[in-house]
């Protein structure tokens, strides 16, 4: 492969998540080909990310404003937070557009195996939104792993002091499941979580 | 999703070969959070090849320099041209390096269903090369498709009339290859060019 900016480029493409060198370097061959469609297109949009984009004060969404456009909307309720672990998350939870209240990025869940503790997460932030007493219920929609539950229950256990309702998603059987392919864990906690007609 | 800059990027990306708008979804909040050591250093890298690769004018490699560092080599034969569909492929023979000849890149094959005629190729400037008398030899590594196999008879048929040897690269069973997992067609190759011990 000739050309160090070629070699540079398609080391840098490999890091990016879900891709390797083999799809790094088909990458840069259709960039390279795809000049005036693709590459400076996506020259000027990286750009304008990285010159416009910050990380929301408040919620630690990201946005071309801070407050983000959800922290600082008047329409939605400001009195519910959904606490989820990253931005991807909030992307996925705007995509139903059912949920009309704020949110809080904690940026990752507590975990022994990593080492993260729960001063490495967003939580002092929220625990802040808490204290200025405007809001009266939280979701915790914080993945549904070992490591995920130990920090609903950190979460729950701190902000008890507070006077705000505290809840988790709902576990179960996603829709269109067929118990076949579902997972023991799952189908014991669907069993568990019944509900009565 | 907030932000248009943010979707737009995504959009973008998830044009990209090999990615989708999931995966384009997770490369976009990696480069948001590694701004410094992912977002700057890409912007820069995708700047450099779009300011300094140019497409060289005597085989069709990328490279800083036109003719490229290949073709102006003074270490490399310059009697042996190996064809190749794609800049890809040049780069898959140099990481072999075995072969010290010169390239030339098609930028495709012949093929009835896309409409690629020898007119969308560089067929012509091969054809050039080839008239100026010092070439010697052609090794014609195209695709093991069909459409490969049509454009090396083609080129076969339309460069007879110049004294160059003319070969393709061997087909069989690869390296480390079980008979149990080949094909019938690359079994029958196989069996029809065995070679006598």
């Amino acid at each position: 492969m000739s050309g160090t900016e070629i070699e540079k480029l398609v080391k840098l493409i490999a890091k990016l998540p879900s891709l390797g060198t083999r799809s790094a370097r088909r990458i840069t061959l259709q960039l390279l080909k795809k000049r005036e469609a693709l590459l400076l297109p996506l020259i000027q949009s990286l750009t304008d990310v990285a010159e416009n984009i910050k990380t929301c004060e408040i919620c630690g969404n990201y946005d071309t404003q801070t407050p983000c456009s959800i922290c600082s909307s008047e329409t939605r309720d400001g009195s519910i937070i959904c606490v989820v672990q990253d931005v991807a998350d909030l992307w996925a939870m705007e995509r139903v557009s059912f949920f009309k209240g704020k949110y809080h990025i904690l940026g990752g869940v507590l975990s022994a195996l990593d080492g993260i503790t729960a001063e490495d997460l967003n939580i002092d932030s929220l625990e802040n939104r808490l204290a200025q007493g405007t809001v009266t219920e939280i979701i915790l929609a914080l993945p549904a792993t070992v490591d995920g539950q130990i920090t609903s229950h950190y979460l729950l256990s701190r902000f008890k002091k507070y006077s705000v309702k505290i809840s988790t998603l709902a576990q179960g059987i996603p829709m269109g499941g067929e118990l076949d392919y579902m997972d023991e864990g799952t189908i014991q906690l669907a069993l568990n979580s019944r509900k009565f007609l």
